[in-house]
């Protein structure tokens, strides 16, 4: 199963496409794009749609995974941030994609077992699962693979538990 | 000049197109549309860009105004908002459309003069101002209605004091 991980933002948007088999994932492309800083709000938010669209036509995903908002910032800053999800979940709504949500401390508890990790703590584990140690990523990259890799986890954990709740 | 008020909103987003000239604004076009109450977040979204990318093929605007994000509301409620303005500000940008933002405040007095008028007091003015009393619209389009004229006086406005700076 192919799994895009988002790491949406105004300045940055992270991507991480992961491929998932059985227990194991597997990194097959990231990256991430910023709009240009000076362009009107519209344009950037254009932008985000654009490129989003373009990734997807690149590899088209089973499934995409977002981290949920974070409440605890200022509403101006949620406000920015609200608004650049939308650009983006309105482009995978086009092609129908299914998306989940997790909150920052489900993704960090998938990818290190801590709910309150640091950064560099999710980053370093992203590479170990991935088996790409020693790569340096940003960390809209490292944090959109640990959202696609949370994922991946919760999706296998949901498919067991609906197996054994099926023999019942 | 062709303006669009967009009144933006997750369940109803309320639009009106009004004409300025001069001192004199006409109604061309009002309405709303609303995403199915029960779709998926990127469905809805991808349904408000939809219906927008609609109303601009059929009266292409100079320009369009929206009202700024409320902030005292919750930080819940202010995500939902932010992200259909997300969807539908990113239409605007693929069109290279001009955008406007007022707030509630600056709404209320370009309107009725008076930055606490109540929504019926501006959807009453609204009517006067437009000649269309006897008409009944839902708040999400007098709303809407209201942004477009605000933006028509503010334009018009600032459009004397750039003639007159001009002048000096």
């Amino acid at each position: 199963m192919l799994i895009l991980g988002l790491d949406p933002g105004s300045r940055h948007t992270g991507f991480g496409f992961v491929e998932s088999r059985g227990s194991r994932v597997t990194l097959l492309d990231q990256g991430a794009f910023s709009p240009p800083a000076k362009a009107p709000l519209p344009e950037r938010l254009a932008f985000l749609g654009e490129k989003l669209a373009e990734i997807l036509d690149r590899h088209p995903p089973d499934v995409v995974a977002l981290e949920s908002p974070f409440h605890g910032i200022n509403s101006r800053s949620l406000i920015v941030l609200a608004q650049a999800r939308g650009a983006l979940i309105a482009e995978l709504g086009k092609r129908q994609l299914e998306m989940f949500e997790f909150s920052p401390s489900e993704v960090k508890v998938a990818v290190t077992g801590n709910g309150r990790a640091g950064k560099e703590q999710v980053a370093r584990m992203v590479s170990i699962l991935l088996g790409t140690s020693g790569r340096n990523w940003s960390s809209d990259v490292s944090d959109a693979l640990a959202i696609a890799i949370c994922c991946s986890r919760r999706y296998r954990m949901d498919r067991v538990v609906a197996f054994h709740k099926s023999r019942k």
